[in-house]
């Protein structure tokens, strides 16, 4: 059995690619509440994508909001994206074991996603039921892209580390079966080159570039420098010009390019 | 418009009870994993704990494990709930602002829940959205009652402050609009007396007691010295007995005498 952060290495490294398509399925940037349409344009974006983005994931808020019919999409865009992609289940749950365990078999099991964001808040237990098997896992919040991240999340413990460095050390441990990854923010570049300091081999997923202003060169150098960065763009992907398949595609295709060739630039520079 | 807390306030006082009927409606538990019976098993035990209860809390695993399915499920036992009772929605989210939008969308427009609780780890943006209006609101994990809540809840910060005092601070700090509580664990009596004194003001939301052994009346004591404590009872109430509606309803009868007696004990002891 592959475990997903070896899944992760090989699909980003065949594909050339480290792009995460974020599905925010929102109906004031479509300007359309109509649930067949919302449908429709997810499954143009996925479509319009497919040979450039190595992940999905969905944003179970923009599902959630409208109930069973919103959940009846949702499994609809996670059979629609197939197998040849990492899914990601963007819930950011947490909670004591015996729910964990039943967030653990909706999102692998019923929806069968191939991963979901955790809140570290709750700890270890929270976690557990969810890294049990090599080829499903987690990526944990560590340093978050809103502004309100640093709240707590930069607050410094007695011991001298900041909280999300010691979220990260703990992930760290926590990584016996290869199956964990880390959320960190583009938006924090000095935060992100600590985080990959403490945990080299931590697949990183990485919001925050786009809408929110983070550096994509930056972000992907910092986080490929060892394992893994996934690099996740929601708006400007799904809603990129006149939101036609073709402008989706052109959006993410810029994106992709501009990874490529920071690479080789960064390959040339490395020489 | 009354605010959740001065609401809260006034269903206890009113029906001199405690008593959260938290509804973890597990397949194992029931021997079941038929949906309509799940479902019945739901509206069972709501009718026979409705003249004993002040709030349910439906705990989103155990409805979003079976997909759209059980979110139709939840959809139709919020209805059931009514409006006499505070709604809880156990899914302990946190995210952005623009996607904690989303959710306060689901849970108070969609699904008319009156609260949920939340996770503190991504800071205020990530609870601005739920409180907006003083008749809605939220319970923010605190001190959770899972054995690895320590993890990082107990932390000590730089200015000698452990992790779960910084956060009882900061919720009442951000309680303008009085409608925030915190979830504090029955299993933590020593730690829930330290938010108590930290926070005189925020409804308690206290789990733990029953299956995961926290003492009832230290629990109901102290969080009720000052403004409320709600005392959380699942799988105790759910699966009591032989699990016909009977056996459920003796077993909540009996945790609301109990309380109920506790709190004359209490006032013929301050006189």
């Amino acid at each position: 059995m592959i475990s997903l952060n070896s899944r992760l290495k090989s699909i980003t490294k065949e594909r050339n690619s480290w792009l995460c398509v974020g599905l925010d399925i929102s109906p004031d940037n479509l300007g359309s509440s109509d649930l067949s349409r919302l449908k429709e344009h997810t499954f143009n974006i996925i479509d319009a994508t497919r040979d450039l983005a190595v992940a999905y994931k969905p944003n179970f808020a923009f599902f959630e909001r409208w109930g069973s019919a919103g959940f009846s999409w949702l499994e609809e865009t996670a059979l629609y994206i197939g197998d040849d992609y990492i899914k990601i289940a963007d819930a950011k749950r947490g909670d004591i074991g015996n729910t964990a365990s039943q967030y653990a078999e909706s999102i692998f099991n019923h929806f069968q996603f191939d991963c979901v964001t955790l809140s570290p808040y709750m700890g270890k237990d929270s976690i557990e039921p969810f890294i049990k098997y090599p080829d499903k896992g987690v990526f944990i919040l560590c340093k978050t892209s809103n502004p309100s991240g640093v709240d707590f999340q930069d607050l410094k413990i007695d011991d001298g580390q900041q909280l999300y460095e010691k979220v990260a050390r703990w992930a760290n441990h926590l990584n016996e079966n290869d199956n964990i990854g880390l959320v960190v923010g583009a938006t924090v570049p000095d935060d992100l080159k600590r985080i990959r300091e403490i945990t080299p081999e931590l697949p990183l997923l990485i919001p925050g570039v786009g809408a929110q202003g983070g550096d994509l060169r930056q972000s992907l150098m910092i986080s490929n420098q060892s394992s893994v960065g996934l690099i996740n763009i929601s708006r400007s992907i799904n809603f990129a010009g006149d939101m036609s398949p073709m402008a989706i595609r052109s959006a993410a295709k810029d994106f992709v390019e501009r990874m490529r060739n920071f690479t080789i630039d960064d390959q040339k520079n490395n020489e």
